[in-house]
C-alpha cells in the first residue's frame, strides 16, 4: 500500500504546452497551419508530458501483463484456460503477434506474470510477480481480496520502476488472460454505468448464444459481488483480474514518472478506467492507440474522453494496437523536432486572401 | 503514346489469394480467427499482388510529383505560386514533412519536376521531367494539350521504370503544386458526378468566401473546357495538372510491375481516378492510405471502393499520409510471414462452445 500511495501522491497534472512554445514552433513550420492534423496533437501531448519541445523518443517498451481468470470455468471464452500459459511462452519465444509487432516498432517487450495458473521458469524478458494462481470465479464470489487488488496494482508499479533504469520514453500496455474480456466488461459497466448489453462482446470468438450467456455471467457477478463504483480498488477486487490491476498500476507508475502511455484495446481501457478512478490526473498521460471491435470499447474511451488513433478492426490485445500506434506518435514528434521553418526553408508564407 | 499503351497492355488483374494459401496460413496462426482485423487484409492484398505468401518489404519509395497551375492566378490558394519551387527545394534539403516522415518510414524520396514554373539545377533525388512551365489557367482554357496529358502520364511511367533497378517493393504517391486542389476537385466532380460543393474544400486554408470563389472558378473551368467524363485523358488535359498526370502514370507503371501503390490524399486520389478510368485493373494495386480532411475525399475514395487506413485529419499532401501507412502494411505482412502457428507454438485451438 505504501508503494501505491507514494506513487499516486507524486503524479503531477500535465499542463498542455504551458508556455506556448510547441504551438509556436508548429506555426513556424513550412506547412499550412494545422495541416499535420493529429500528428500535431500527438507531438503536443508528448512534448507537454516531457516538458520540452525538443523531446525525442528512443526507448519504447510494451508491458504485456498476463493473468488467469476463475470465470473461464463458466464457458465465457472460446479458448481453454491453459492458453494463457501457452501464450506467455509464445511471447517469450518471439512467435506471437506482439513479439513481431513490437520488433517492428522497435519496442522491447516485458512480459509479466501477474497471476497465471501455472509456474514459469525464470527467463529473460519475463517478470514473475504472481499475485495468485488465477482469480476466483466472479460468478461465485470476488475475483480477489482487497489486499490482492492493491498488490496487483503494485506489481504494475514495480515492473515499471524496475525497467526504468533501462530507459522508458513511452509505454504501451498489453494483456493476456483467457476470459479477461468478461471482467473487463464488468469493470466498464460498473465504472461507466452502461448497460451490460452495450459493453459485452464476442471476445475471442463467441457466437450470439455465447454472448448472451456471458452477459448473464457478468450480471450474476455484479449482483453477487456488488462492487462499489465509487471505490475503484473495490471494483478491481470484486470483478477484476490480476493483469488488469497490473496494467492499472503501470499507468499510475508511468504518470508518476511523466511517461506517456499508449493504451491498447478493451482490457487495457478497463484497466485505464480503474487507474483514472484511483487518480484522475493519470488521464493526462494516457493516449488511446486504437479502437477495438469489441462491443463497448467506444463507451469506455468516451468515459476517458479519448479518441483512438487507429481503427483497424483489431481484437487481439497483447499490446498489439498500442505498439502499432507508437510509430505515429514518433512521426508527430519528429515533425515537431526535425522540420524546417518557413524562414529556414525560405518558403513564402500565406497570402492575405479575400 | 507507345510507352503509355505498352504499359497499359501489360497490366494484369490481381487474383486475391487465388490458391487460398494466405488465408490458410492466417488460420493456422496462434490467434483467434480474424483478430488481426485489417492487418490481415493488408497482408492479403500485398502478398496477392506479389503472388506469394512469403513476400517481404525491403524497398519503399515515395514519388513526390511537383507541378504548377495557371489557375493559381485566380486566387484559389492561400499560398503564392512560387511556393511550389520553394517546397521542391525543401524536399531536396530534407526539411519538409515528407522528408522527415519518409526517413521515419525507411522510404526513399524521389522528387519529380513534372512542370514547375521554374528551373532547377540537376541534383540527386530530383528528376527533371518538365511537361511544361505550369499549366494553363483552366478558368480560361485547357490546362494542357492532349499530347501534354499523355506526356505527363508517361513521365510517371518513366520515373517508376528508371527507379525500378534500385528496388521498389511498394510505392507511395505524393504531390506538390500550389492550387492543385482546384484541378483535383474538377477531376473528381467530372469523374464521380458529384456536385462541386461536395468536392471542393479549403485546400491550404481558404475561408468560406474563398471556397465559394473556388467553386465558381471550377464551375467556369468545367463549363469552358467541357471535359468528357468518358475520356480520362481528355479530363486530365482540360482540367488536370502535370503532377496529377505524373501520379496517374506512376499508378499505371506500378500496376504493370505488380507493385502495390499507397495513394496519398485528395490530389493523389484524383490522379488514381484518372488511372483507373484509363485502365480499371489498376485499382487492384491501389491502397488508400488515409482520409484527408479535404471536402470530397471520401466521395473519390468511394468511387474507387477504397477504405482509408488512417484518419489523422491530415491535409498536406507530399505523400505524407501514404508513407505513414507503409508502416501498417509492413506490420500486416510481418504477421503473415513471421508469426508462429498454433502447432509451432504449442497453443491449444478454440473449444467447441455452446
Amino acid at each position: 500500500m505504501k508503494l501505491l500511495s507514494k506513487t499516486i501522491e507524486n503524479i503531477d497534472k500535465v499542463s498542455i504546452d504551458s508556455d506556448g512554445k510547441i504551438k509556436n514552433r508548429f506555426n513556424k513550420l513550412a506547412i499550412p497551419t494545422g495541416s499535420l492534423g493529429r500528428l500535431e496533437e500527438f507531438a503536443t501531448i508528448y512534448a507537454s508530458i516531457k516538458g520540452t519541445p525538443d523531446a525525442t523518443i528512443s526507448h519504447k517498451v510494451v508491458f504485456t501483463m498476463a493473468g488467469d481468470h476463475g470465470v473461464s470455468s463458466e464457458g465465457v471464452s472460446a479458448f481453454p484456460q491453459e492458453v494463457t500459459r501457452q501464450m506467455v511462452k509464445n511471447f517469450l519465444d518471439g512467435g506471437a503477434t506482439i513479439s513481431v509487432l513490437a520488433q517492428h516498432a522497435g519496442a522491447r517487450v516485458v512480459v509479466v506474470d501477474c497471476g497465471v495458473k501455472a509456474e514459469f521458469e525464470p527467463v529473460d524478458g519475463l517478470k514473475i510477480k504472481k499475485v495468485g494462481y488465477g482469480t476466483g470465479n466472479i460468478a461465485r464470489g470476488p475475483a480477489m481480496s482487497r489486499e490482492q487488488a492493491i498488490k496487483s496494482l503494485e506489481v504494475g508499479i514495480e515492473v515499471f520502476n524496475e525497467e526504468l533504469p533501462n530507459g522508458i520514453d513511452i509505454v504501451a500496455t498489453g494483456d493476456m488472460g483467457i476470459a479477461n474480456t468478461t471482467p473487463s466488461s464488468a469493470i466498464i459497466a460498473c465504472l461507466t454505468g452502461a448497460d451490460l448489453s452495450e459493453v459485452t462482446g464476442r471476445g475471442t470468438g463467441l457466437d450470439d448464444i455465447g454472448v448472451e450467456k456471458k452477459i448473464n455471467v457478468i450480471r450474476t457477478a455484479l449482483d453477487i459481488n456488488k462492487p462499489d463504483p465509487s471505490d475503484p480498488i473495490d471494483v478491481l477486487s470484486k470483478v477484476g483480474g490480476f493483469e488488469i490491476g497490473g496494467i492499472a498500476g503501470l499507468c499510475l507508475a508511468a504518470a508518476r514518472h511523466r511517461t506517456p502511455v499508449l493504451i491498447d484495446g478493451f482490457i487495457s481501457t478497463a484497466a485505464a478506467l480503474i487507474a483514472c478512478a484511483i487518480e484522475p490526473k493519470v488521464n493526462d498521460y494516457l493516449i488511446s492507440s486504437h479502437k477495438s471491435t469489441e462491443n463497448g470499447h467506444e463507451i469506455a474511451l468516451d468515459k476517458l474522453q479519448k479518441k483512438a488513433i487507429l481503427n483497424l478492426d483489431l481484437r487481439l490485445g497483447e499490446g498489439t494496437g498500442a505498439v502499432l500506434a507508437m510509430n505515429l506518435i514518433e512521426a508527430g514528434v519528429k515533425t515537431l523536432t526535425q522540420m524546417a521553418t518557413f524562414s529556414e526553408a525560405e518558403v513564402s508564407t500565406p497570402l492575405e486572401l479575400s
